[in-house]
């Protein structure tokens, strides 16, 4: 790419390695990169190196946060016995968007997987077990409704009902094989209140 | 957005105003930035920056670059006598990709549009002009074959014409109302041979 000068090559290069954005969608980026005010890429700028830099687990449900404790775990409204599993932020996200769940959630950052050799310990699920040790009255599985998913599930339930815990599945309504990011609000809100004990 | 953290919603925010990026690909990214390695985000944060601060206008064609004078204008084995006159940067690289012209070129930075009030004053016309006082031989317009793009180029011959230099178009063979940057090469090299006199 010599018929760039060496510090767009390089933005483009760096801009290409991101999920989705191949060698056009980065040069279109770059330039458009290039034209913006300069106050504005220092805002993108700084915001990445922030983000990466200070967002961490929470203590609690391992979502990710700038502070020690997420927003929903540090809310003393919301209803700490009720703990919603769910495999990744995006996915917490998704349920939070409803507006009407109001217990809190662990995150697993994954879902067990034997194809990709992700087992139980690879997951946040011994921090889940360490939570149930406190005043927790229910475990809702908010898992994908993917194999991996499932699979996770069936984990999780067999290992929570020794100890007596209500454990839950959302119901199904959200499509096998899909992805709970992308699921409208009514269906995700269908499959909370449709949940199976389990 | 409060069941993100402020600096996860701040990074959000600031992707989802790049070209192309909608609210779930923003959130895509960001994740996929914090999980980056440290390393790599420093290095994309600071190739905007770099590129932001550094890039500027080549002195003679008005390529974006980050010295002086391009690496096309700087390389004495080119023909300075032949200038290709294109819309953007982009166009530029479409054209270097092809490894086969040996002139040098000319960027407009735009196309006039009586539509979007953009007329010849707005782009880099004025430039072209003065660099046709030195030694030129051809000058050959490879705007887009949009109506932007003619319009741009039948202006560009009218002024030239007079001084009794060479100007020339780039055959049709770029099918119409396309994006120049996305031809394929053989396409774009049939258009420069089968170039017509204006």
């Amino acid at each position: 790419m010599d018929y760039y000068s060496s510090q767009i090559t390089k933005l483009i290069e760096e801009l290409s390695k991101l999920p989705g954005v191949g060698a056009k969608s980065a040069q279109r980026l770059a330039f458009h990169i290039i034209n913006m005010p300069k106050e504005q890429v220092e805002r993108l700028s700084s915001a990445m190196t922030d983000a990466k830099n200070n967002v961490r687990y929470c203590r609690e449900c391992f979502t990710l946060t700038d502070q020690e404790l997420c927003p929903i775990c540090a809310n003393p409204g919301r209803d700490h016995g009720v703990i919603m599993v769910v495999e990744n932020t995006r996915d917490l996200a998704a349920y939070e968007k409803t507006g009407k769940f109001e217990g809190v959630y662990h995150v697993l950052h994954g879902a067990i997987s034997p194809m990709l050799g992700i087992g139980p310990n690879d997951i946040k699920l011994k921090e889940l077990m360490q939570r149930l040790q406190g005043d927790v009255k229910e475990v809702i599985i908010a898992t994908n409704s993917s194999l991996e998913g499932e699979t996770t599930a069936m984990y999780i339930s067999k290992l929570i009902k020794p100890t007596g815990i209500k454990v839950s599945r959302i119901a199904s309504g959200v499509p096998v094989g899909g992805d709970l990011e992308y699921i409208d609000e009514v269906t995700l809100l269908r499959a909370l209140e449709g949940r199976i004990e389990l």
